[in-house]
């Protein structure tokens, strides 16, 4: 242990039994290292790389240690250690919503990486609010977070990127791209998935296909449009603009746009969504409504929920690799606090189409 | 500034220029707080609690000081601050799992009462696994977080509450008990709201009543199918053993009971679920079948998660309060924080029965 260590124990005992003293009865015992080691005989860097969860210690030692250490008292104290190291174990993740399922699951798969590379991870929803975000980064710098992993805000800076990554916080963006900030970005392939449930439904006979969801202020909304039209023009079928909702995002949205729909021009005999969330709602509409989703409309979905499988009817919709995404911009960031060179690469992820029972022949209203 | 804190702070630039040459550029500047104060026209202190997002400073100051912090490139160190301070600004929050609704809706309550104090929240699952429970609990000491809020992990025993609080925790439990936890408890009558459930199913002329899904193993699923039990007696109904299905907890296991359920002994005619989200997959399984919830079975829900009002048919459940559950934990943990005496009171969130279409009266097959 360096002198400046001891002085960042010192001073946190000082502290403590000054202002805490309620904590005075643990932190004041002044507990060493030395007791837990000399107690289970082990070495003192053993049992502080234990009591910081060091994947170099083996499981059971290290469980044996912090018990031991949990059993007498002994509290390790991450934010004085954390002035000794270069990692604090923090990472940030930041989306708009944990209540979507979409970024439920991706946020499942990153917190199976990091629980294995033994991170803490601090979650906030910014809500597309550029403040909230902000507000997040401020957070994770002021605690020494080693990295974050974002799905950007509507309408965030590359500025924004660039400020973390200046001030130490590497960035990893999922889900949406933000344009010229140089930093590894990890989605699905947005325009190509919607070409895949446009031209399943073209192959079914459909040609009046309306696109439901989304926006053009996300990356994801933009492409996913773009990617229906280009489907539906190389099929040589007429894009109407009576034929676009856009906005809904959620469930709730889907259905209630669902009446607005089913009164569209030209009656459409199919929806492409922009969202499983968004389908599965406006099927729950057409329902309402009387009509059969499936049988007398035809919905696709978009990302492949765990519950598309199980919608009534079930849903045809196109996997979006949430969980890919997670999992590779989980690696790629430890990669990068594990010192790695990481190019700032754009990975987009191949949707595949799932066909289910919400899609059938087209049939007149 | 304290002799204490001056200390704190050379201690982190040192070996911030030591270990992290990256941040060298702006850490090493040792901009002041007497900088940003000067330049501003405001004090060091009013700067300092700025930093550290004080409600004590009016908000368009607090961003002023802020934007102007960032701009010269200026990071407040939470973690030398804390050690100053008596508060680190975060708070804990665990559940069982964010990918259930149930929770998540808890979560953005706990969330609104946070941001409105300027905490910052740090967030896990559990998944049940007391020992992921007690590293998160850990990491939570570690960084000598504020406060928990917890909906614990099955078999949670009382001494890892009581070990959370005497090492300066403060906990507040939701959802569900902990025998022998002395802290504040939120979460809604469970006995009461299932008995609501069924006494409507019973008044609909059903007789044949059976419980799906929950488990013996949390305070919730006990007392959710001992006031169905409850309920079925004082009307002088049987209770069969073959109608009760233990275990379904998500809307995939509820779709894949609805075999075995419909193929029960004696063909209830009624299922009271022990969530929505059982609920809502059940309905899908029964779809599946060829029959039609709320015409063929009634089926009832519990929580009124927001799709429950668009589901097909719509679901008859018990609104749980959730996110008064959240907004009270997350009140009186504030509370407790601001040097409040506070009881550990155990307070039940009186459910309320909403009727919609998923419940009729009694078909034989």
């Amino acid at each position: 242990m360096t002198l400046n260590a001891s002085l960042g124990y010192a001073l946190l005992n000082t502290l403590k039994a000054d202002r805490f003293p309620g904590r005075r009865g643990v932190l004041a015992q002044k507990i060493k290292l030395s007791t837990i080691a000399d107690a289970l005989g082990v070495s003192t860097a053993t049992v502080s790389l234990a009591l910081r969860d060091s994947p170099l210690v083996a499981d059971n030692t290290r469980q044996r240690i912090k018990e031991y250490a949990r059993n007498i008292g002994y509290i390790y104290n991450r934010r004085a250690a954390s002035l000794r190291t270069s990692r604090s174990g923090i990472i940030g993740v930041v989306v708009h919503d944990i209540m979507n399922p979409f970024y439920a699951e991706i946020l499942r798969s990153i917190e199976g990486e990091l629980d294995r590379s033994r991170q803490t991870f601090l979650l906030s929803n910014h809500y597309d609010q550029l403040e909230k975000q902000r507000t997040f980064i401020d957070t994770l710098l002021q605690l020494g977070a080693d990295g974050i992993i974002m799905s950007p805000a509507i309408g965030t800076p590359a500025e924004d990127v660039r400020m973390a990554e200046e001030n130490g916080l590497p960035t990893v963006l999922i889900a949406r791209d933000v344009d010229g900030a140089n930093v590894p970005v990890f989605r699905g392939d947005d325009a190509y998935g919607i070409s895949l449930a446009t031209n399943h439904l073209i192959s079914l006979g459909h040609s009046r296909i309306a696109m439901i969801g989304g926006t053009d202020h996300t990356s994801t909304g933009r492409d996913r449009y773009r990617g229906y039209v280009a489907a539906m023009q190389n099929a040589g079928l007429e894009v109407k603009p009576e034929w676009r909702f856009p906005g809904p995002r959620t469930k709730q949205a889907g259905f209630e746009i669902a009446g607005a729909f089913l009164a569209a021009k030209d009656k459409p005999t199919a929806a492409v969504c922009w969202s499983d969330l968004v389908a599965i709602g406006l099927m729950n509409g057409i329902a309402r409504a009387g009509l059969v989703p499936g049988r007398d409309i035809s919905v696709t979905g978009y990302d492949d929920l765990e519950e598309a499988a199980i919608a009534t009817p079930a849903l045809t919709t196109v996997w979006n690799g949430q969980r890919e995404v997670g999992r590779r911009a989980a690696r790629v960031l430890l990669d990068r606090l594990n010192g790695a060179e990481v190019a700032p690469t754009h990975e987009l992820i191949k949707p595949e189409l799932h066909v289910r029972q919400s899609s059938g022949k087209p049939v007149e209203r």
